[in-house]
């Protein structure tokens, strides 16, 4: 069985997710117009995208070793590079859609905190994604060497899905200040609506962060992982399988 | 001695943190007419305020259990309260100086993604040391109720942290688009240090995180303490001290 209260706080992620795509729709949807692969809404495309690629489907592939937690750890990793995977994809589409509609639009690229945070975020995930095949899906790394990139790995998952959230919240706040300008000072429903879109992201990674982070609640391994790993040490090290 | 590594991460974060203060410096100096309490300059002293008390300031308290690893953990952990104290002090006045400057411009205050972040960040931060306080400071809290407690203290502490510098980075954002709106897109020379200060943040951020979650970087108890620990947990679980 799972720990006490994992279920609960998984819940918890999964309609604070839910709700921030719901959110973002409606704000495309009620004030930006929709959205359009070619004209003037392609940059909502972006929006969209880097909202489920990055944040809901990053997040909820960061969390498929705590909720399941007693399947093979073959099929584990399979749902968790699958689920990057499949993020990547969508990202980058979004991506590939903002620097279109800035093409058609004229407006440069690049030159924003949030372009920067954006594509640091971006570079560093796909970067992650390739390391963790070459470390864990292939069969060639060692043991030893997949349990020291194991900790890195872990760090900057984290800290990549943090770093877009942030951007998030970056693009939201841009977006407003071009859009609705002067009115947003004067809590107009599209930017109380998109500031609840930014504090159900803050939400989702607070409660994200805190499944992933908790000791007791760390993927234990199966029996037959442990006996692996003991035989593994035992013929890299060169002890007796008793030591 | 000091684990392999630790010193020269704790230098590069100093070396950061050192660098994103003078850079805020540079910026609010150079381009926006330094700092005053009186009159339009005084939301610059907000900006200082915040990005030395909720960003440098935090992110040291927090890193004095791994630099002062072989202190005694009470004076450790009175240099920490003291830190996040000073860093709280000087956070009130950068709040009170946006709430001046937002009412002598006759601009509405809470209205932005920056402001709810931030105050929440703030309010989170203030009743995050008065529970350290209560629970670490004052002798009245039991052994068990502290063990219980310190996890989530650690795992706000990084949290509030974080937020603390995603804020900042919505503060660059709305001041670049208020200040200087269009001619950010050009690459001018004010946007792109701004930018820098964002990308120092950022770093500074990852550096410190990295420290603080380091497993093996952690600071072990020391002797005393255990012997002290082992005394409790007998004392409150009836076990025989040889169990």
């Amino acid at each position: 069985t799972s720990p006490a209260g994992l279920s609960a706080y998984v819940a918890v992620s999964q309609l604070l997710g839910l709700t921030l795509l719901v959110t973002t729709g409606a704000w495309l949807g009620r004030y930006r117009g929709g959205v359009a692969w070619h004209g003037s809404l392609q940059l909502n495309i972006h929006s969209l995208c880097m909202v489920l690629g990055m944040v809901f489907l990053q997040g909820d592939a960061l969390l498929v070793y705590r909720v399941f937690r007693h399947e093979a750890k073959r099929s584990t990793k399979a749902l968790h590079a699958l689920l990057h995977g499949l993020a990547l994809v969508i990202s980058l589409v979004g991506i590939v859609a903002v620097f279109e509609s800035h093409r058609s639009e004229g407006i440069p690229d690049m030159y924003s905190l949030h372009s920067l945070c954006g594509m640091a975020a971006f570079v560093l995930y796909l970067l992650q994604w390739l390391l963790g095949c070459g470390f864990f899906l292939f069969p060639g790394a060692s043991f030893s060497l997949r349990s020291r990139y194991k900790a890195q790995h872990v760090f900057f998952g984290i800290a990549v899905f943090i770093l877009s959230i942030a951007t998030c919240l970056l693009g939201i706040t841009e977006m407003l200040l071009f859009k609705i300008g002067a009115s947003y000072s004067h809590f107009v429903p599209e930017g109380i609506l998109a500031n609840t879109l930014g504090v159900l992201l803050v939400a989702f990674g607070l409660v994200m962060c805190y499944v992933l982070t908790r000791e007791e609640w760390k993927r234990p391994p199966l029996a037959e992982e442990l006996a692996l790993s003991m035989d593994f040490k035992t013929l890299t090290e060169g002890e007796s399988p008793g030591g």
